[in-house]
């Protein structure tokens, strides 16, 4: 039968961050698609809509009034999954061989949500701006982190971003999220378990060590600069998912130099152009950010090495998307392409936007 | 502030089947809904459609040709994701200390896939078969799991369906799909792990002390008869997810007696009549069985206890989803009613669909 080959046989690659399995199909690239076509983005955006709540100086649905901002601008989520006052959760008192407690185990959870508007530019994403526009970007997440490190008891701060409708994005207008609450929250909490186990037994990072080999192999890189690489991780479920990898051990935002901070700016700008390169499309993602607790407890500082992941539904054109369904939900995630494939793809782009280029 | 509301206040339930946590927001359900719309099923189909590969009698895309089947019919998927022969993997020789081969663990995986049609009528879905239809593709998984138990060196067997266009399925033709692999997948893996865990700590099962409060409490009981009781489970994350619960310890399908079949393909059909009665649409979800893997290890079949999972998306009509993103997917799952008003909602519902109803 020959030997085993990773672009046509089935296997299955392990995730050390979280500690689970993901099954890799190759073959099933060649597999007809009759189900649903995503929608494409549309016609082109005014750079203001007055309908739009995020947009400057328009009213959203609290009544508030946005100010006439002239670059980035958070301000608190006017639906707040995680409130900041309510009242406190108590343990009912049980014993050890109740079952009702050891089945059904609550928290409370106070925490605080914000949005952040990327530009007050309506028809602009994270590609279409510029590095000192992501830049201030980046600094508002950085001055966010040491405010509510300062001001609140919150332990964690996610910051993500839903691009596109097919990713329960609801307005176009370029912003991201910021859910900060009193725990941290599972995935996040995964990851520094698992950091934390590997630097028991190897006294060492995982993502550095991880890093080291990536750097040394080539084949999953998409880009790297002094600072950060983006890379395929080698256990990626979403056809085109990356992760933006800081190239030395620091745990948060706070903890970067001003020179790395422009890096970041730059490969996030490279990067998301990249994806839209692929399929000459606004592509959907909803990214997010992994690093340090902004309360620690004992040594999760330390242990945190700064990454962002980015998961992508398109597998095959603007309007082919890949489902996480049935298989996926009930047994585990199945991804078409390997990593090496996807990463091959993205690594033979341009880094002008389609959508600039003068020909 | 007065005391902790389960329905007004932020908490986190935990799931012991997968040892994670689940964010609930209960307030956000006043939350407005400007995003991406759901395509409802549309116009009536035929019974039978010249254009679909799974109708009896039609050609399928290699040319094999389906027999004019009468009942439930399956077949090897023509696009198997895990495939009977491929060459081993034999994982190269590597030492401890080396970095590659502990952050790059890979394992080939061999299996085979079917596609089960559950009629030969091109237009009806479980709700509109008859309870002894149903019983019929009971007997199908059952024959099948008996038959790779005899004829295979397969570990584990999965069930599942995926329906609708927003659940990924490319083909409204009742029916579902089994894939069988050399290793137990994560999540049921993850399942017998904890049941282990219980057992080993309390002396019993997991599943049977779950089910003995929720009997007791009633208040996220939907359906029940004398062998299976349908719930919206404590720790659910889409919004009218449901478990079908075996009352008694039942490892898999082969174990059930006749009566328990009948039983289950009644509350199988009860179930989904009331989902699609919720909205008044043929409600989308993916659905699948958990049982003992068919070549168990140790004691596996023991510790198993028969269930199945239904994930639907829909959260407040036939045309607007609950997106599981952003921060559902880079921290951890959050769901906007609890457990128990989404069970309210759904016992509250009629037996009759609504599409058989005679005013
Ligand atoms: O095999 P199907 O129905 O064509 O495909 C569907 O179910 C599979 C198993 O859950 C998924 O991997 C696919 O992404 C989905 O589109
Ligand atoms: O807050 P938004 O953007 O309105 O809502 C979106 O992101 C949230 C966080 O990932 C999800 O819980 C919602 O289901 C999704 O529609």
């Amino acid at each position: 039968m020959g030997d085993f080959d990773f672009n046509n046989n089935s296997h299955r690659r392990y995730n050390p961050l979280l500690d689970s399995w993901i099954l890799v199909s190759p073959h099933r690239t060649q597999r007809p698609w009759q189900g649903q076509q995503e929608k494409t983005a549309g016609d082109a955006l005014p750079s203001y809509d007055p309908a739009c709540y995020l947009c400057p100086g328009n009213t959203r649905i609290t009544g508030e009034k946005n100010p006439k901002y002239e670059s980035t601008y958070f301000f608190v989520n006017d639906y707040a999954a995680v409130k900041l006052d309510q009242p406190d959760y108590v343990t009912p008192q049980t014993s050890d061989d109740d079952v009702k407690s050891r089945l059904f185990k609550v928290q409370g959870t106070k925490g605080n949500c914000f949005v952040i508007c990327f530009s007050p530019k309506h028809n602009v994403t994270l590609p279409l701006m510029s590095v000192p526009e992501i830049r201030v970007v980046i600094n508002t997440w950085t001055d966010l982190y040491l405010k509510l490190q300062r001001e609140t008891a919150f332990r964690y701060m996610q910051v993500f971003e839903n691009k596109g409708a097919s990713m329960g994005c609801s307005n176009p207008h370029p912003h991201c999220q910021v859910w900060c609450t009193e725990n941290v929250p599972t995935d996040p909490a995964k990851e520094l378990t698992s950091f934390g186990a590997y630097k028991a037994k190897h006294n060492t990072c995982l993502l550095c060590d991880y890093l080291s080999v990536e750097l040394a192999e080539k084949s999953r890189i998409v880009l790297e600069n002094d600072s950060f690489v983006a890379l395929v991780p080698f256990w990626a479920v979403w056809p085109f998912e990356t992760m933006i990898l800081a190239k030395s051990h620091v745990a948060s935002l706070p903890d970067f130099t001003d020179a790395q901070k422009e890096d970041l700016a730059a490969i996030i700008k490279t990067l998301t152009t990249r994806y839209d390169n692929l399929f000459l499309t606004s592509f959907p993602y909803s990214m997010g950010i992994h690093q340090a607790p902004i309360k620690p407890v004992g040594d999760e500082h330390s242990l945190a090495h700064f990454h962002m992941h980015f998961y992508p539904p398109l597998l095959r054109g603007a309007t082919v998307r890949k489902f996480l369904v049935g298989y996926e939900m009930l047994a585990e995630p199945q991804r078409d392409l390997t990593a090496e494939q996807a990463a091959d793809r993205l690594r033979a782009l341009d880094d002008v936007h389609y959508s600039e280029k003068s020909t």
